[in-house]
């Protein structure tokens, strides 16, 4: 297929060589060109990217995405697909998928999960919702892209929600084994004991061995994902969660557990960083 | 070696046939008899079941210990051992610990991590902490109880924490499964499919299989661990890091849910009824 | 003075009406035209309003203010004051700060505590902020809307901050109102009496006894401040504290539980039935 | 009429002396002996202190509490009436009732509000519950010790609940406050100025000015009220309303914080030194 691509982070970047590798013509496009530079074709705009069949956005923040999308409403053809795979809003979703319907264009969100390893290995899960028709247009493409592909309905948002929700629930855990490791080291117990012990016996999924391990040695740089990173997303579930009324009562806890980080100086440190602020609640001294 | 055990619920008896078939002496006490009858040497008291050299204590809570303790203080030889294998307050472990080792008589805590069908099994996780010569001493009755033995230390309350530490990381995970239950549920997306994609993406250790699906079928009746019990041991947590001057927001938000849930009534559902109470927040229906 | 008045609802006309009897010549804007026929001179747009040497602005929220400031800032004269005087996010008053400094022009942020009661008694307590000349022009005409300005600097967002913190508070004050009212009544405490107890011993303010008694009463409806726009506030508050980075935990636990009230359905009660939310967790039926 | 009065502290002295005043015969006990010399009649236990129609209780906690009751139930003639004044939980407050029921004595629970001044001044409020009769036999001493007597109904321990209610209503204009401040002192508001304008418009109540000033000038040491007694008392509060099923969500989020100033060291400060808790989270240095 003819492919424009839009947002070459570390996550983007190797998105759409598996494009390439699995034999699709793919244009893209990056706001800081050296980026781009590996790839044949280069597009000048979003807009220039959005000559094919299908524009994927794999971008930063809903800024960035909502900047994108409207020179891509303008660009792109009748019947072309806006493939959004970003981490944003349902809200910022459903008004792309307004504007798409209207102009004649289809839209899918297809959020992700997976880091950048994933990415590169194609492993990543993509969580998809949209129409029906454009889902099935689009399956070569998340077939190169993932290890497997969650079919999440017909109304995009859902799958933006749906996303964000898993990193609430990721938070949830990263906080979960800050207020445990906080209190078990300051009642004597040996950190690497401790996530040995609880790695192997009840939490054996890698989100608690990951995270553990970051928390048992605080080792929260440098940062595979940033606290004003978790901050946003978390912010965004909150918000997400309001507009369907649903009160979401401990993604507000780690809310303002990452707000208090930030006033701290831990901008740069990794979100499991949550550790070192139950451990200074708790008065413990950095390891 | 000749034990005595106190407790026989679903977890104990499934323990003392353990130790039976493992070779040792057992003397089996019950307060209702008849849960002991299947044994061949049933005592009288708690008291009675303390001529050999260990005792073990499996009961459903700090009351019912404590009562055990204090006969067994005065009953147990010297240099004999009780080993106590019960969830409770780590203040509690203390005072038994001071007790035993005024009258010259061995204390290990040792609770364990696992449900009846792991206790049947001999599949228990073991979280032991006491003098390094009690802990070689009853070192063959844990492998015949459990699959593997956690080594906490010396000091036995500090095992006892890292047992309620473990119950509120589940309760943790079982709190976040059910807000998100019920904010995609209310964004439209199917509680199987979702449940599909959480455990085969990134929370797919047992904890959130088995809660997950109690949450998104709503089954909470018949409760493996009923809400009063999850309270319980919500509430020692947060006792227990409070006399560590150790804040545990989640634990604090948790334990108010499940006060809200017996103010519905729910004291006869699983803990994961905090599903039903999310859901009841977000205004949705019973499925 | 020559002044125009932007927006007609229970406070503005009661403020416009002030302004006139205080001798200025007032020429107001209303949406609804119909709000605006009491008074002489009446302006087509925003921007006829703007024509004399003060324009103020007096409307239901960011939005509303937002369009209204894009067409003072190209109306206004230089040299003439924009004086925001509704109750909008620090964020909003900053964007508009500039703008109107970039156009020559001034600009103050003056929200008001009181209802519309006290805005026609001109018992309105006025917090200002901005260049000390601005308010010292303006001066006469808070002089003519309430009983007292507290200025509080040269930075008019510091003032909107003021204004939310003040709502914020009151928030925390009905929702600690509802829980106590909660307990004590399912304790057997007769709502009446723990009210009377209440506000002639430790908490006489106002505050506790107006909102004291809807709570005693369950009397939600008709609403003096609508759950929705008590939510605004305190969404207002916890965006402007995190843009700061200072957590509010408080209002995050007040914004989940309004949440809850919405998805219950509770949007034309008072805000003050965080008290029925309170009940109803309690197990608490309706008085 | 003949009194016994157990507990001499700063509040307990004060109201002895004022029932002496007001033409009773008292017999005093305090465990420092120190303390009750400045009195005629001293007893050398609670027990001979109980000699008389009355015997008053104003002690630290509930241990203290139940400590000397366990002596009054046996030394108590028959008619006699125990009074208990102390801030205790209701749980002890139904043991004691039910103990001295049994005893053919008379129980009742008047906790009181107020400081020590308002104890020396006689201006105490009294919140008095228990059989009628009781409570009209003790009528003269509540008015030689208060200015307003609160009769609760026929129940003790409610009066002991609803004395914890006001804690928790003051610990919650604490925390509000201590937040406020946070939030506004970073976003560049003078705390002086702050106070000023909430304490002379909305917020009149003595409360919000006496521990507003504490937090605007972080006095917080000589202690008026220690953190550790707030922390009791939320505690209390928290137990009490669980045995009711009553959650209380902000009372959680208060332990909390108080725990964790506990944690850093702040055993001596005043219970408002919340306030230095909110600064730290907000990432202020101390004033």
């Amino acid at each position: 297929m003819k492919i424009g691509f839009v947002g070459l982070g570390n996550m983007g970047s190797a998105m759409a060589r598996n494009l390439l590798k699995a034999g699709h013509a793919v244009t893209v496009y990056n706001r800081t060109r050296a980026r781009a530079e590996e790839f044949a074709s280069i597009a000048a705009s979003p807009a220039e990217a959005a000559a094919g069949e299908v524009v994927i956005t794999m971008l930063a923040d809903d800024h960035a995405v909502d900047d994108a999308a409207q020179e891509l409403v303008k660009a792109l053809q009748p019947g072309a697909i806006h493939v959004s795979m970003s981490t944003i809003s349902p809200a910022l979703s459903e008004r792309m998928q307004q504007a798409h319907t209207q102009a004649g264009q289809g839209y899918i969100a297809a959020p992700v999960l997976g880091r950048p390893e994933a990415a590169a290995a194609a492993k990543l899960f993509i969580l998809a919702a949209g129409p029906a028709d454009a889902l099935a247009a689009c399956r070569p493409l998340f077939d190169a892209l993932g290890q497997r592909t969650f079919i999440l309905g017909e109304n995009p948002p859902a799958a933006n929600v749906v996303k964000l929700s898993c990193n609430f629930l990721l938070a949830a855990a990263i906080e979960s084994l800050a207020e445990a490791f906080a209190w078990t080291r300051k009642a004597g117990i040996d950190p690497q004991v401790y996530l040995e012990l609880l790695t192997s016996t009840l939490f054996t999924a890698p989100v608690y061995k990951t995270y553990g391990r970051l928390i048992a040695e605080e080792a929260y740089t440098p940062a595979g994902f940033k606290m004003p990173l978790g901050l946003k997303d978390v912010r965004l579930a909150l918000a997400a969660a309001e507009s369907s009324n649903v009160p979401l009562p401990m993604a507000s806890l780690i809310h303002d557990h990452m707000v208090g980080a930030l006033a701290l100086g831990f901008e740069n440190l990794d979100w499991s960083a949550l550790g070192r602020i139950a451990a200074l609640r708790a008065g413990l001294a950095p390891l």
